[in-house]
């Protein structure tokens, strides 16, 4: 475990371009930047481990605007919030679900005023929730460049329809703590493969926001999935050039126990294939109820086909001396516990859980370090300071 | 602009009685509490512009009751007490819409016991608002008084059915900022209008909230609307009454032409017939669903004959110069883009959209004046101390 | 009144062990530890009242899970929370009622991250309240004890469906007040009495708390109820065994009249009877609603033979000298106000309606005291330390 110092340090070599800048998504940034929110995400704990106060702001909002339910992220942004001293207030848009233009522009100004950070979640349409986002940031820019807003509030992206980068960085940070550094991923192969799930219509942001992620690191990432299960095409393309950039490998296969041998990792996750979520998308456009309980009904069929793709104790030993790291962004469906038949069987996600809990647990720094960054060019500055300041959290 | 110092030695000249006193009514305040409010503001947007913490509480609750939907206020209030230290509560009152009695002297009294400030909008229902804040003044001084509360919670008013007083006085800051100083709005014609719009209902606070309160600083204000859009007529007369103590001019006219002629300022707004409301407000009371539909459709057939009052470009050469500063408490009804046919063309919107974002943009600071005037008598010298205190808002 | 150095000598003289273990009923703490509980609250009331803040904590979560409506123990909490320096989040879980195993232990922990403290309100399901708050601890002490949680997070039972300790402790610390200390409530006689009400399917956490609670300290404790509507049996039989080791007494009578003899005290209360909250936890459960409305009509018909179990003026004469003082948890039925016919007369009721009132005053100070205990083992030392450092709640 690295000392705080050298924590650091390790910033300070980093050439970063955070500040003032959106977390959309992770491929829009540098290894340099994905490393510096690492190593702030790990400051922030370690200060906090240490009863030391990590509040950088001694007022000011954060905006928690969920456009879809969320009980572990919405947690997640709070406590990050709250980290900081940043107070959450909830915008409720769930009456217009896909506002755009005028009613963008105008409520991201009105609701900004006194806000430092945007936590945006919005996942439910294929084609929208980027889109939205960026129309938030173009507002928000508008809105800092003509004088309205007197700081231009830093914009989180806590899942939206393309990538999920919270959930996919705070994963990577449980891999670099299990591992023991960033630099021993390189090689290990990591398993992102499709499992069966008696739900359907679950976002492509997970899946694809671990193979544009990991494929970073030089790890060997294999996507695996039934055939017709595919996610946009744009995110695959771009994880093999990820892949052949930092000299790791990526590819695609259509069996689980092809991704699954020998295998470090396995990432047994479902989700709805990329076609039928842009027939749901213009369903739900449409508002057609009828057309969507169709497609419900056609999928469920077909995800049934497809119910030998579960994480049961036989596959995990086609693993790495059948040790593979179980992951999962929670909550998974455990076969004969949540569900009859799911993603993982219960024995496998039991001796896991734990490890599942501590990845999730990443996310409320993963979450407070794109903050920071977003707010504070001299990020190691600033935490030194918070260091030598040394308020305790809790009085004692 | 005006130096800090500058501001203090102002308010210390002003004789006021803001400490303790709820803020429900401009026409309630005399002209120096009123300008003491802007200065506050003033004096708290320069702190904070300045990066300096004007966090006066270290803890306190302040609860947002919120008898009707609304994103601004309730962003605007919640951004004030933060500014201010204190953390803001939801009361949800939706499922008792028009309590009175007992449930609400005992409710004021139960929500109270930690409480410093208690934000209130219900304007739904005329004749109901402005009493219900009343009701809950009456409670919380019943409980001062018996020991129950330790502190006497100020109210502020965040629109009632008789007036809309942060929205207002918000309005005037800007006008004063637009116009280099409250002095130089003696003599500016300023324009409300009634302006069409394809929705029926809407409040008749803001329309009475301006012309009750710029009628206080020697402006000429001419209300205009259509035959029997009348508002309240008490609060028409209180206007006439105003203008004639402060040296301004007030006059009510049928013709939107008339009055943007030769206008400095125009505020074309929808709002529903006070006599509507009436009948509005009995068939809510007595849950009549048929009656509404009936009285919405009436009224939409009625508006539609209006449907040339609207704030064109023909409209705004009428104005002095051409050139009036168009005003609005957002979101308006912006012809082509939020609705077919509207209050405002899109063009003349558009030029003035940055003006009324910032308009928007003084809410919450009026909101944190009427605060921080509630609890500190000496709101100079606590202003004052927060200078001096330097504490940074954002670390750095 | 005793000094505020009193208070800390009193605590140091105490045998606690609160520190760490969560407050889920009172029966399970010792006297001394309900003694220290009292006393903290009672400190951390000396402080606020002179303008001294109370926060120890800097920043943190607390997590408010209400798995039923609640207005003033939602503020109580709020309130309390805020008093020390945490941040209430909502946890919201009206679609998942009574889930238990794997979702509640995956949930506990992923709330619970940089949380400290977790309030729950869970009384609508005989049976399921206590047992859901231990499957919390339970999850939490496992996440804890695995690495997951950093800390771990206190729990304070907000109403479950055996007690409810912050309201029992609350009129406890009433009764303190009122008798000028706890040794004073010796040999005095306290009435719990069922009420008539027009509504049916109140809890019997109320009157289970007050009997488990007030035969701690030496109380003649009456509880009367028309024939069948008994309490759960076990907490009768403790509340016996409670009274014969303080020196008390207990029994329990079918006649209101019986119980009001000569009272010191009285509280009269409508609940359901248990049996009827059996059948009705059934019904929930199988989600019957046909049954649930017949159970209600037959419940409320038994209910209107008992309408003459009323607190009226005839029946406060038959207490010590026609004075006991009237307690409720409130909101009363109250005859003639809030209703036709209920619990109590609309005289009685408003002569003792602001000590009733100052009794649910008490409660924010109760749930904060809790916290307290539950985060620091030297409570006292740390008293000390905040009145040391004496930083001022609101500036001036």
């Amino acid at each position: 475990m690295k000392s705080f110092n050298q924590i650091l340090e390790a910033i300070q070599q980093l050439k970063s371009n955070l500040h003032a800048n959106d977390f959309l998504l992770t491929w829009e940034k540098t290894e340099d930047e994905l490393k510096q929110t690492l190593l702030v995400a790990e400051a922030l704990k370690f200060l906090r481990d240490q009863n030391i106060s990590t509040k950088v702001f001694d007022s000011g909002l954060a905006v928690s605007n969920f456009r879809d339910n969320s009980t572990r992220t919405r947690f997640s942004f709070a406590s990050a919030c709250n980290l900081l001293g940043l107070e959450v207030q909830d915008l409720d848009e769930t009456t217009s679900q896909i506002a755009h233009g005028e009613t963008v522009r105008e409520t991201a100004n009105m609701i900004s005023f006194l806000t430092d950070i945007i936590g945006i979640r919005d996942d439910m349409f294929l084609g929208e929730g980027h889109t939205y986002m960026q129309e938030v940031g173009n507002a928000l820019d508008d809105g800092f460049r003509n004088g309205v807003l007197p700081q231009r509030p830093g914009i989180v992206n806590l899942q939206c329809d393309i990538d999920h980068p919270t959930q996919s960085m705070a994963d990577l940070m449980h891999l670099a703590e299990y591992y023991g550094g960033l630099e021993n991923l390189k090689g290990k192969k990591i398993a992102m493969t499709w499992a069966y799930s008696p739900s359907y219509g679950k976002p492509l942001s997970v899946p694809q926001g671990i193979i544009g992620l990991m494929t970073r690191f030089g790890m060997e990432v294999v996507l695996a999935h039934p055939e017709g299960y595919s996610l946009i095409p744009d995110v695959v393309d771009l994880a093999g050039r990820n892949a052949g950039n930092s000299g790791g490998k990526f590819r695609v296969v259509n069996s689980m126990d092809e991704a699954f041998h020998d295998a470090d990792i396995v990432y047994p996750k479902s989700w709805a294939p990329f076609e039928v979520m842009q027939r749901r998308t213009q369903l739900l456009k449409n508002n057609n109820k009828e057309g969507l309980k169709a497609l419900e009904q056609e999928c469920l069929a077909n995800n049934a086909r497809f119910k030998d793709w579960e994480c049961t104790e036989e596959k995990m030993k086609l693993t790495k001396e059948g040790k593979a790291l179980y992951m999962h962004c929670l909550p998974a469906d455990i076969s004969g516990i949540s569900c009859a038949e799911g993603e993982v069987a219960g024995s496998v996600f039991e001796r896991y859980r734990i490890e599942t809990y501590k990845e999730a647990g990443f996310k409320p720094y993963i979450i407070a370090a794109m903050i920071f960054n977003n707010k504070f060019r001299d990020a190691a500055g600033i935490l030194k300071k918070l260091n030598e300041r040394g308020l305790k959290r809790i009085l004692g």
